[in-house]
């Protein structure tokens, strides 16, 4: 009863036979992909045959001839690399951490830890005493504290935040920044909480940037369950902790976008681009981040070509070669956009994981979303719905090329990206067949809108 | 923008400012929930220190009184067990099943098989040639050539259903119903696909019927991987089989259901029931199934204490004895509601699974249908809204007692649930907390919605 009042609701903005095309050719594709789509596969053989591909590793060399060969084979009009320098960041050790002294008394209780993406090494064992708070407001107040001294940030996420992406804005900018912020005031080495809510101990990585003109002291990221239970410690005692890290940058490295391409037949110069990313951390398989996005990429390119569909304007199925601790496959695109005058209308990325869709958020003008929220009826068979505000790193940089490109991402259910996120955590068995492939479905379906009806109003 | 459109929609029959109070009480519920919720904990201790229930079993005894001394501690005004025989179904042994010729030739593959509950033991070793068909109908046109073979049937889920329930409702019947009618034309075994859509080997049990007035052959269900080989090897080849299994009963046993209650402060004979079921199959921890079901009804008592909420009506929080192979805590629920005369408004079960939730599913009238949807906006920043038809098998009894009893259901997302259903996987580390608590949240949500409003349009 519902369907049939949404439809009728739409009836004035669209006409009903054709929307009823619609529904059958996105059916087509959805029964496609959930009976003989390869995303789950080409997953498998990326986590497990390639693994942990951070920008600068062979893997992440390995990852994009895999991904040339295999779009090759699924026979666009098109594929092609495009080169790029990416950073080359070396963990280059086993990090370590410990409470090595609990008001002055000896104690050995080792900590899990993960140095953040783009921090460097400690040159060596560093030993101090711990100063913890809950935020860069208590570290200001106690500036006069800090110096010389190890500074715990406690950037736990706000439980009660359902949707977890904003919990890990909220508390990213310790992640991001902390380092610097404690540096300013003498301090010789940070340790956060992990951005996650998982309840468990594996610590979770991901990339910080230093301020130039402070020092560059050691950054650790803590298991959640040693970030909490230092935390408690820190209110009734005085800690001494350890911290010892390696990170080191190598020269810059030569990597590059993957691109393939179904030329329009009818409007061959407006290009509708979907991608995600092939770099991961190095300390897990990349399987969510951003494997999901990488072979629902593949999915829907290899499902097109499956259904015959032969798009209107040009889609392009993108690779991008580095996002996580650098965001160079996104801006070497959006050069090379530039450079060559192209006409980038729509551009869709899949970087929140490959669970179940909740929806396609879109960032647009107000008049353009009256016009893709229509969409929303072709979706609900497959779980989405369209909302509003949407996008990617790696497709963000072709608005500062043309801002009126209209941005859009997956937004796939938020629970649990942050409990493996950055972590040993994301490998492939932690990664659902149906979701995935769901995931796929939904893209592919704004894909034919898009493609059909452009992004005018 | 959205939100407020249904906001503004909902004026004419909402008073606004009503509406902003309970989503105030929501709040405050959901907060105390994803802060403090101990349904995660609780299913701990029910998966990993208690286990595997099935009725009958110790375990389930123990669970019983596990959950009454839980809910004591959470102080409502009573706990109660309710005892009811139960059945007693007895695994018996290690279920067998391999491919042992084909085309004349002797092969050894074993089969990962497990025999479905309340089957029978095969009573030794059974050997036989397979005839392998893919419905009741292909059955019925080679009805001739069943005597004395083993039937496989290829009860695989249709993986165009978005719904998996759906994919179950069509594939079930083969479990519930393929003994018997293989038997009737003299087949000595049965085999099926299990019903799952998992891409493992892992096979999932559950319940099945012998028609009585039939030989009551033993029935299996195979892992998916080799459910899949298998039939795609009848195809080719003659296919000789063995299968051994041991089911039995013992006499029926002595459970019980156990029921927490707030009494109502206005309306005490009215009563609002929330549940789950204690038992699960013996071959896993009934974590998802239904061990959620279990520690959300717990969370809820516990949260209505903790935020000092007293209802209106009486709410009862149900740990029902015995849903998977009998329904018996169920039909004593209602037995008992019946013989006491006693005025059930609304029931709502939560037995899908712990999965995030996307609903709240509610069979009502249509007048009662528009009434609950008003309450979608106040769901939406939990992730659900009020849908169509929803129930559960425990509390389905209670409409036959009184059919204007409104009955509702959590509707999970439904993609993972049946890669666990049954088998070894549903297991604890395959609950995620988030999703559990996000459950309760919008179980408690409604619950004190109909508490607050009752059920008359």
């Amino acid at each position: 009863m519902r369907k049939l009042l949404l439809l009728v609701l739409c009836m004035p903005f669209m006409a009903q036979a054709q929307m009823n095309q619609d529904s059958i050719t996105i059916k087509k594709m959805a029964d496609e992909i959930m009976t003989n789509g390869k995303a789950y596969d080409l997953l498998y053989q990326l986590t497990k045959k390639i693994g942990g591909r951070l920008a600068g590793s062979p893997q992440q060399q390995n990852a994009a001839i895999w991904g040339k060969r295999n779009m090759e084979a699924f026979k666009p009009d098109n594929v092609y690399m495009q080169p790029c320098k990416t950073p080359n960041w070396q963990r280059g050790g086993k990090d370590f951490g410990a409470i090595v002294g609990v008001n002055g008394k000896a104690v050995n209780e080792k900590l899990e830890v993960l140095a953040l993406g783009n921090s460097l090494g400690s040159n060596g064992l560093i030993e101090a005493e711990l100063l913890a708070v809950a935020s860069f407001d208590e570290l200001e107040k106690r500036k006069a504290e800090v110096k010389g001294k190890i500074v715990y940030f406690n950037s736990e996420f706000d439980p009660t935040l359902i949707q977890t992406f904003r919990a890990y804005g909220a508390s990213g900018v310790y992640r991001r920044s902390g380092a610097s912020r404690a540096a300013k005031y003498g301090a010789v080495g940070v340790m956060i909480h992990s951005l996650s809510s998982a309840p468990d101990n594996a610590p979770h990585t991901g990339a910080m940037v230093y301020n130039d003109s402070l020092p560059k002291i050691p950054a650790v990221a803590l298991g959640p369950d040693d970030a909490k239970a230092l935390y408690a410690q820190s209110k009734k005692s005085t800690l001494r902790v350890q911290m010892q890290t390696y990170g080191f940058f190598l020269p810059d490295a030569d990597e590059n976008n993957v691109v393939a391409e179904i030329k329009g037949s009818t409007f061959p110069n407006e290009i509708i681009t979907i991608g995600g990313h092939l770099d991961s951390w190095d300390v897990n398989e990349g399987a969510h981040d951003d494997g999901a996005g990488i072979v629902q990429t593949m999915e829907i390119l290899r499902t097109m070509k499956a259904v015959n569909y032969q798009p209107k304007r040009t889609i392009r199925f993108v690779l991008f070669a580095n996002e996580e601790n650098g965001g160079r496959g996104g801006a070497k695109y959006a050069e090379l956009a530039k450079l060559n005058n192209e006409k980038h209308i729509f551009a869709l990325e899949s970087d929140e994981g490959g669970f179940t869709p909740r929806s396609i958020g879109i960032s647009c003008t107000p008049a353009q979303f009256s016009k893709f929220q229509q969409w929303t009826p072709l979706l609900k068979p497959y779980g989405a719905e369209i909302t509003a505000g949407g996008g990617g790193a790696d497709i963000g940089p072709l608005t500062t090329v043309d801002k009126s490109t209209v941005l859009a991402g997956l937004v796939p259910d938020s629970q649990r990206y942050f409990d493996l996120h950055h972590a040993k955590t994301d490998v492939f068995e932690n990664v659902n067949k149906r979701e995935l492939l769901l995931g796929a479905v939904n893209i592919a379906a704004v894909i034919y809108l898009v493609d059909q009806y452009g992004v005018q109003p």
